[in-house]
């Protein structure tokens, strides 16, 4: 999987609410590779304590219990959403930290809101 | 695949913002179902031209041109975001119309837009 710019996405051609006008062939490509990155059960349980978590980030080593899988494991599916341009990853020594990038999920909602019809 | 309840997605368990509190199992199960029947580009490409059409449905017989598709195509790829709870399907004579089932979208939405912190 290529990865996907880091940029919030409010500022990507992807990010016309889908309802409003039909979506044009690059954006769709772009919004599909994000909403297959989140559409698994694990990586939606690690996105969703990450960013539930007091300080809005953790480390892979705390995230291995949560969801009974070995680090190997987390570390792909973390990669998979680093990749999107969902999370942030942070080495600090031996530990990596992630957090949410500011705005990702933002501007996915917002793509997918529907405005209210004239 | 499975189908759905085509319920609006607010009444269910998955729709809790999932950055508010980590995500439960089945509710992670649930949604990433969901995304995982929007992360295709061709039905994307679909759902946004019937949810931007004029009166909010379209008719698979108009589906078939902007998407350069045969129609057992595009009528699998409706197929699978009925399933999802998505599109509703309405066969009228030979027709078969397509529209958006209020709310789904919204909730999906809402489970994905992140809350200011206090």
């Amino acid at each position: 999987m290529s990865t996907l710019p880091s940029l919030p996405l409010a500022a990507e051609p992807c990010c016309a609410p889908l309802v409003h006008e039909p979506i044009a062939d690059d954006a769709a490509l772009q919004l599909a590779a994000r909403l297959k990155a989140l559409a698994e059960p694990t990586r939606l349980r690690l996105l969703s304590l990450i960013a539930a978590a007091p300080d809005g980030e953790m480390c892979v080593c705390d995230l291995t219990e949560p969801v009974q899988l070995s680090q190997p494991t987390v570390s792909h599916h973390l990669k998979v959403l680093v990749d999107a341009g969902i999370l942030t990853r942070d080495k600090r020594g031996v530990n990596v930290h992630y957090a949410l990038v500011p705005g990702a999920l933002d501007s996915l909602a917002t793509v997918l809101a529907t405005p209210a019809r004239g």
